[in-house]
């Protein structure tokens, strides 16, 4: 690809040619929306509304509680994760739907602190979004741990003989950096830690190897690239080696041996339900369904080739048409360690964001001054990629980002 | 009311003047269904798919990511908090709806251990819905504590000067007994305990004061009186003098000070949001709105009356019609001791809820033999008291419950 001469017609050449194109008739995207923002929140599929329609009008209305038994509500944590599972490289019975993201990153980092008793170091990326290093602050408040917050470079020489555990995020939720899982997880082993991994930004964007890179534990949520929907719940990963004895504390009745047996004693479920706590939100829970079901249907090596199709191509559109504009790619340049996002300093990013947004080029602004784009390879078109440039360009050149509207900052989710 | 007088008649002029009867209107109740089984899954409002369909279409599939902003996502938990406030005699920033029963439990204990250091007794009711003790097990183990299992009546004789918290659910699940809310939250502030309650099989069913019991602490699910859906999220009450100082150990970025900071360290949001945790199921979320908004409609003065009204119609004519028939009340048989439940025993009691099932009247059966039938004032009649015990009778007299099909046991939610 020679960046100083890409055309829109090579971008729609490219479109039509990508074996990934038919996809994009299974999403719905607004009219006049260029959608670079399914990192934080993935698409709809054009099948979720008549499953949420099913759930909610047949399966709640009509069968009422029969449906927890005839509709496989009880169930679908278990059905759901083994359907995620080889989109991580899980087998079945390794991976369930549950909670959010922090509750269980919670239980997970709890049993890892019993699972290397004596040990006093959790190691977390410190740049990483902060919540997983919240909560990994609250388990080593309660358990009288200590939470070690390094960056990128220094994760592996962080790593010593009080490490109970590395907790590190797959892909950046800022930079779209990938770190490393097979080297890091291989390190944390040799000094004896385990290895947990957050996959919200990777689930779904690129291939992920868990079994294959040894990995112990593993959370991740499936509202990103997994098209699951708004705060779908999230996934929780236990190698099997690990099921027999890896212990949660949020101990509800979902997560017992028999819990329809209603004994008053909690007993663990000798399997990956263990992880359970409670009745999860069926409405919500059977959406991920309709998400993963389309991400199973493509193949992940497929979608990572396009993804780094596109994210090479918005880097050198930005970099050749935008070049006078003080944009600094934050990103690496490298797309061997590039997630499925591209992301951009700028000064005056916010603005330029609110004014991207506002002509239908959605992304998002990371403070203090990063534009970010994902690319989302099943909706995400070539030639959407060249017309968003141009906005930008638009943008940058009319001036439009200096609107007063766009200089009061305001939360961005 | 004359036992042995009911007439179908007399249920019909009852619904006549029943001060509720047009809320019935307000949501599906399958043909051919008698549907007494609300208090483990609320019926679907009328209203409930259209909002399904708005959440899901509009708000996630046009407006994407745009929605936590302008569909006020991301304040749901508290806006929907402070919905519930005055069923339960909360008041506004008491209240957050997240997560589930369970996990908001395991973070009150938590809570409360920190709030009375060196105390170590946590009481339960024993024969309760177990998932509470199992977590309070969870919680004990954890932090070295000791969960005390005792039944009803020797509930306040247990509370001493060890007892960190009582925990008790508002109303059985099992009996529909009502205990003692004013009382046993006085008894343990007498010995420096906090009361913990749990509202699952009361809010929405019966009033509820907690602030007027000068309660601590409660939780409580939605998806029952309720009528939010199959797992809708859970409730959590923190009185306003606690949330300055009780912390919970789930620490994940929804309950920080400054959420949208992203700074690397947790600091606790110095209201009633530091017992959120992570992004919530916003689907499965908006529909507790739609559940809610017909309960705040409804005076629940009102519900309570014709809740105990349904009841006694219940038990005198089960006592009336059934009496050769082997059934041993288990409910309270005074009406202030009982919540909007009636259970009774019966050696074939699994056979016997199959066959009703079977037969349209929907009520679930509890091991080892009691057979339980909920009134949820908003949608059950007088006329449907008096039809699903003329089927009870048909199956007893006709001895249709000894078919073959009905004998093998299975898993019933």
């Amino acid at each position: 690809m020679r960046p100083d001469a890409i055309t829109r017609e090579e971008c729609v050449a490219l479109d039509r040619r990508d074996p990934l194109a038919e996809f994009r008739d299974a999403f719905v995207i607004p009219e006049g929306v260029i959608y670079l923002d399914g990192n934080s929140l993935g698409a709809m599929a054009k099948a979720a509304p008549a499953r949420a329609a099913r759930v909610v009008e047949h399966e709640w209305g009509s069968d009422l509680i029969r449906s927890w038994n005839n509709a496989g509500w009880f169930e679908l944590p278990l059905e759901l994760g083994d359907k995620l599972a080889p989109l991580i490289g899980a087998d079945a019975g390794e991976v369930v739907v549950t909670d959010t993201t922090s509750v269980n990153l919670f239980k997970l980092l709890w049993a890892a602190a019993d699972m290397r008793p004596g040990r006093r170091k959790i190691i977390l990326e410190g740049s990483n979004f902060p919540t997983d290093n919240y909560v990994a602050q609250g388990v080593a408040a309660a358990r009288g741990l200590e939470v070690v917050l390094v960056e990128r470079d220094a994760i592996a020489d962080a790593i010593d003989e009080d490490t109970l555990a590395i907790s590190i995020t797959h892909v950046h939720y800022k930079t779209g950096h990938i770190n490393d899982m097979a080297a890091l997880t291989a390190r944390a082993h040799a000094a004896g830690a385990l290895a947990i991994w957050d996959l919200c930004h990777s689930a779904g964007a690129l291939p992920v190897d868990l079994n294959g890179c040894n990995v112990d534990l593993a959370v991740g949520c499936t509202y990103k690239y997994l098209n699951g929907g708004p705060g779908s719940p999230a996934f929780l990963f236990v190698a099997k080696r690990h099921l027999a004895t890896a212990r949660q504390p949020i101990t509800g009745w979902w997560g017992h041996a028999d819990p329809f047996a209603l004994t008053p004693g909690y007993a663990p479920a000798p399997d990956i339900r263990h992880f359970l706590t409670g009745t999860q939100p069926i409405v919500s829970l059977s959406l991920v369904g309709v998400g993963a079901d389309l991400m199973r249907a493509a193949d992940m090596t497929r979608v990572r080739t396009k993804s780094i199709a596109l994210t090479e191509t918005f880097i050198a559109l930005v970099e050749q048409r935008c070049a006078a504009h003080g944009f600094t790619l934050v990103s690496p340049r490298d797309a061997n360690e590039r997630g499925s996002q591209v992301s951009f300093a700028h000064p005056h990013g916010y603005a330029i964001m609110r004014a991207l947004i506002d002509r239908g080029v959605i992304g998002d602004f990371r403070a203090p001054d990063i534009v970010r784009f994902g690319f989302t390879p099943l909706y995400v078109r070539f030639a959407d990629v060249w017309d968003a440039v141009d906005v930008l360009v638009d943008v940058m050149e009319s001036g439009a980002w200096r609107d007063a509207r766009y200089a009061e900052r305001e939360a961005v989710t």
